[in-house]
């Protein structure tokens, strides 16, 4: 079976509200630790599709149009082989 | 610098509501695309440490006091060492 790994992570120029509250957190409770974090999403995917190109396509369009919002996000993604 | 990518997801036998609801979504609009999705977060951290072995002891412990919720998540971490 294939499996997409999908990240989502927001453009690097726009402000992350919960990456600065993380690194506050972190602040406190491991001073000197942190200097920048950022959060973004992590999809795993399991996928019908087993075709490797037509998955790659449609996920790329999936990517685009449903899991990112492309004015302040970019994704990146994989495709791999597993099983069960 | 070092960077490190934590993924936080939930333990495979966990329900995954917003996996669920993404998967839905999908079914709609791409149907016979996806099987199971699962939904976690990533983090990008910039860290001021530049001892990568402390580093990575340090952030073990992060990850699992603050990062993930050890009864629900898991988590996995590496460490690059990046330019700017």
């Amino acid at each position: 079976m294939l499996r997409a790994t999908v990240t989502v992570t927001l453009k690097n120029e726009v402000s992350d509200p919960q990456g600065h509250a993380v690194r506050d957190t972190l602040d406190n409770l491991h001073p000197g630790f942190a200097q920048r974090v950022r959060v973004g999403k992590i999809l795993h995917i399991d996928l019908k599709e087993s075709d490797r190109e037509k998955a790659r396509a449609e996920l790329d369009k999936i990517c685009r149009e449903v899991l990112s919002n492309p004015v302040i996000e970019e994704y990146a993604f994989e495709i791999e082989e597993v099983t069960s």
